[in-house]
């Protein structure tokens, strides 16, 4: 059974999330369904994040073992025309040992979150930014969520529903910029907790519109209480944007 | 009558163009419906610029008269009010003199087209770029480009039904450059030609894939023949980016 790692750019939008769920058409279901018309046997893809309903990806990655080998472009055209007219593209094939995992060889992932910060509605980027209309301060957003780096437990910026056996993580970077009207959230960390990133952006949102003081953001990550989250921030504007591997 | 500036975003996509027509909706039509609906009476939205079905605006200008004076602010609230759920935005109002007027006042149009250039389909940026998955040499692009640039005969790069009185054009920037698998072309003239543009574009993808060597484009210039046009890109790679007053 060769194994070939997947990398994976999708619109999130259509989408009940990446795990396969009885409740709509995942990421992952459809990717299996491609797989098989390939590959003529029922096979899992595991993905390196469970993204959810509505998040997007520019470099989701998943490995998938095959019945024969194949060349990896020829792979990739494969999959894709198999997964017309959905919006999921795979762009990139490699063959890989079968100790590579999608999730637990995984090193590093990098999510960006995206905020277009204006009055008027949005029109070419709805679905894939949030939209906030009330001015945000991007450089009070930066310095308050530098207090955020390192190893922390992350309670407060976890779901309840969130099945990891530690509330512990290490942020390696969380960076807040200002482009225009758009503001640029890049995180990086070797995993994360579920819904961390949106709670992050959620409360980072709150130091930028004044509402909470930098002081705030440190004592809601000291409570260790989910309750003191400033707000989930909506799915589409998070993209899983690469998963690093040594 | 006063009269307002307004400074317009849209995606192209749900709509037969700029212009009203009677075979679909336009958006200069939607934009006189909202006017209609804050103003009390019919009056036209005129453009600055008439884009084609399916060409985007960052920044397209328009002007009206309306029947009473508005502070800027409102009226932008108001019109995004009555332009819902379409993907129509005003991100700007401005109280202009009687002698302002879009598309007679503008001194310089800008215009971007995007080329995703890659082998794997589009997901998040389908429908916003021109998908070209053979390779695109944007160096070489960049450097013929150069030979358009100045007062030319554009009648090559002209639509068979461009109604301008001549086909003579001063282009006064027309950059092509590479980020990754995008591809940007970054074009400025005071008015431009009937899809100008997209014909400019499609030419320059002749050159970028190897079809035509920079002498051919130049040839296809001086030829002043239609016939000449390397091809017209899709409407979905352009947005109106910005227009200049003195």
């Amino acid at each position: 059974m060769p194994r070939y790692a997947l990398t994976i750019e999708y619109d999130g939008g259509p989408f009940v999330g990446w795990q396969r769920q009885l409740n709509g058409a995942s990421i992952q279901a459809r990717l299996e369904d491609a797989v098989f018309a390939v590959n003529g046997a029922r096979v899992v893809v595991h993905g390196a994040g469970r993204t959810d309903a509505g998040v997007h990806a520019l470099g989701q990655v998943a490995h998938v073992d095959l019945v024969k080998d194949w060349p990896c472009d020829r792979l990739r055209d494969a999959l894709n025309a198999h997964l017309k007219p959905d919006p999921i593209a795979i762009c990139h094939v490699e063959s890989v040992s079968l100790a590579f995992e999608a999730r637990f060889s995984a090193i590093r992932r990098h999510y960006r979150y995206l905020i277009d910060n204006r009055r008027a509605p949005l029109t070419l980027t709805l679905g894939r930014a949030w939209h906030v209309k009330w001015s945000l301060d991007a450089q009070a957003m930066h310095e308050a969520a530098q207090s955020l780096l390192g190893r922390h437990d992350f309670t407060t910026f976890r779901a309840s529903e969130c099945q990891a056996s530690s509330p512990i993580r290490t942020l390696e970077r969380l960076d807040v910029r200002r482009s225009g009207e758009r503001i640029e959230i890049d995180v990086s960390a070797r995993s994360f907790l579920h819904n961390q990133v949106r709670s992050i952006a959620g409360s980072l949102e709150h130091v930028g519109s004044g509402k909470w003081r930098p002081a705030d953001l440190i004592a809601a990550l000291d409570a260790r209480d989910r309750k003191r989250c400033g707000q989930v921030a909506p799915p589409q504007g998070l993209y899983l944007m690469a998963v690093d591997y040594s």
